[in-house]
């Protein structure tokens, strides 16, 4: 299997990414790696750091895609772009998944255009895996599609199931539909429409779950449109700064409460890596026919590592073809 | 000045209310209180706690409007329910402001049926004071209107900026847009021309503001459509208390920890309020023409205390008035 990795994404840089890449052959002996970007940068930064591995090679790219560039005007134009480039090399089976931690709209555009969507797939869709009090939950679209119709939230549930069993070895998980309250006709239009649809399916729907409770709720997959969804997820990400940032305070009040936090420290840290992405690594576009992984902007060499990780079990589990298999079935059934 | 204090809202309790009301009482001097319920049962709840002030009168209200009902419906049908009787009280002069921790739905259905709305105002909304880096921020609609047009999300940051100015004693409150991005181009149709609409008034408008960034931004009030308000606050208040949850389990971990937690507690616990509805008391209907303050429903006598002094200081600024004069100001000079 080789998996393919963007090194110009990101905000920290080629070496970064490099680092993340060969600590991935490390551990991962069944994986070769294709290194996206700029060879000559790639080349000096390996010399750099004496990496060496020969089942890495390097296919050069000479563009970047910047965050702000109008993403499907900038798939068409940049033609050598790490990007087009590592999606084209995807498409034509020279790789078996592409992970970047480039620009999200980049990513989805030129998902679309080069590698296409699944049959039957209307709208692929951002997922993205936290944790909760028992396990691990799994939340879409966290921003692909800021205006959605139900038919989409349907499929990203069917979507969202196949991840669940798959990836994160659920046995017929849970789908809940993400709402203001808990009550079936609360919420604007597309919600109500939504809940009839995940009703009448085929999936286990469970019902609304209000964003109180997605830590604590029964669901293992929420679905909500990618506005909604990109929302929550970084409410989610600014209140655990805010309150992390407030315990960093508390343990610096007085020699007292200095003495408590070196007795604690370790367990802290740990517990901040519970809502940190780069424990996770990717989010997934889900919905194309071939795996791409979105890594955070953010990223560390730890979370790039962590991204080719969750690369590899989508490679293996063959998650584009069980959609579209099981899209099928609901269909045939109708 | 005299405020309305329904007995029969929220999960405490008649006498957990009450508590609140007589706290009120004893903290501000110049309040007269209107309690509002069922009159026996208010009667006994006062001698068991031994409760006497002159300046309280009972307004006797036989029914309660339960959170499940309709709420339109049960605002026509219950004439006799404490919300009912009490927005009667407070349009017809009797009282001057309503606090309860009844159905959201019901107060606003009231509000909007037996109040009335603010000329000018389209759309009541609900506003709630959240604690940020430096000092306090304001979000509205935290959940009135599900679907919302540009001109409501217009309205909602003339109120907040007035609501800033005359109660959070700002100067020139600035006003963001919460959105999925900074561009100025993000986010679905109403949230863009929102943004121009905010982009051409008399506001001191900074910009879009991201979710992630609500507690550093710059922005003193934040707009929203209610269904996306309703979902950052849940979010918000599902995070704090999943990470609590984490952080007490933390403390329990060893010997050692459990020294650490208890140099530290007073100062956590401290913390742990910053992001609990409780001190901040009461989310205010903002649009309404005369003050209707609803306090949580899971309000103990601390947050009905706090919603009793918000109420007092709504009353002394006469937000209501502010709001009709500046919506008549913008209108004169466009």
């Amino acid at each position: 299997m080789k998996i393919a990795i963007d090194l110009m994404g990101g905000d920290k840089g080629i070496s970064s990414n490099l680092k993340g890449a060969f600590m991935a052959l490390d551990e991962f002996k069944d994986i070769e790696i294709a290194l996206i970007g700029r060879e000559e940068e790639i080349k000096r930064a390996m010399e750099n750091s004496n990496y060496e591995n020969e089942r890495v090679e390097i296919i050069n790219a000479d563009e970047v895609i910047e965050n702000n560039e109008e993403p499907a005007m900038a798939i068409r134009r940049k033609k050598d772009s790490s990007i087009v480039i590592g999606m084209r090399a995807l498409k034509e089976g020279k790789v078996d998944a592409f992970v970047s931690s480039g620009s999200t709209g980049a990513l989805l555009s030129g998902g679309i255009l080069i590698v296409k969507r699944i049959k039957g797939i209307d709208r692929p869709a951002i997922g993205f895996i936290y944790p909760k009090v028992d396990g691990n939950g799994f939340l879409l679209d966290a921003g692909a599609n800021s205006e959605c119709k139900a038919k989409y939230l349907y499929q990203f549930a069917i979507m969202g199931s196949i991840f669940a069993e798959s990836i994160l070895k659920m046995e017929s998980p849970k789908v809940g539909l993400i709402n203001i309250g808990e009550e079936k006709e609360k919420g604007i239009e597309l919600y109500k429409e939504s809940y009839r649809l995940l009703e009448e399916s085929k999936l286990n729907f469970i019902g609304n779950v209000e964003p109180r409770y997605i830590f604590k709720s029964k669901a293992d997959i929420l679905v909500c449109d990618g506005f909604t969804g990109n929302m929550i997820l970084k409410t989610l990400e600014g209140t655990a700064d805010f309150l992390f940032g407030n315990i960093k305070s508390v343990f610096k009040k007085s020699f007292k409460s200095k003495i408590a936090g070196l007795f604690v420290k370790d367990d802290l840290k740990e517990m901040g890596k519970t809502l940190s992405y780069n424990d996770y690594g990717g989010a997934l576009l889900l919905g194309l026919s071939k795996p791409v992984i979105k890594a955070h902007g953010s990223s560390d060499y730890i979370a790039i590592k962590n991204a080719i990780r969750q690369a590899r079990e989508v490679v293996k589990n063959d998650i584009s073809q069980s959609i579209e298999k099981r899209l099928l079935g609901e269909r045939n059934e109708n």
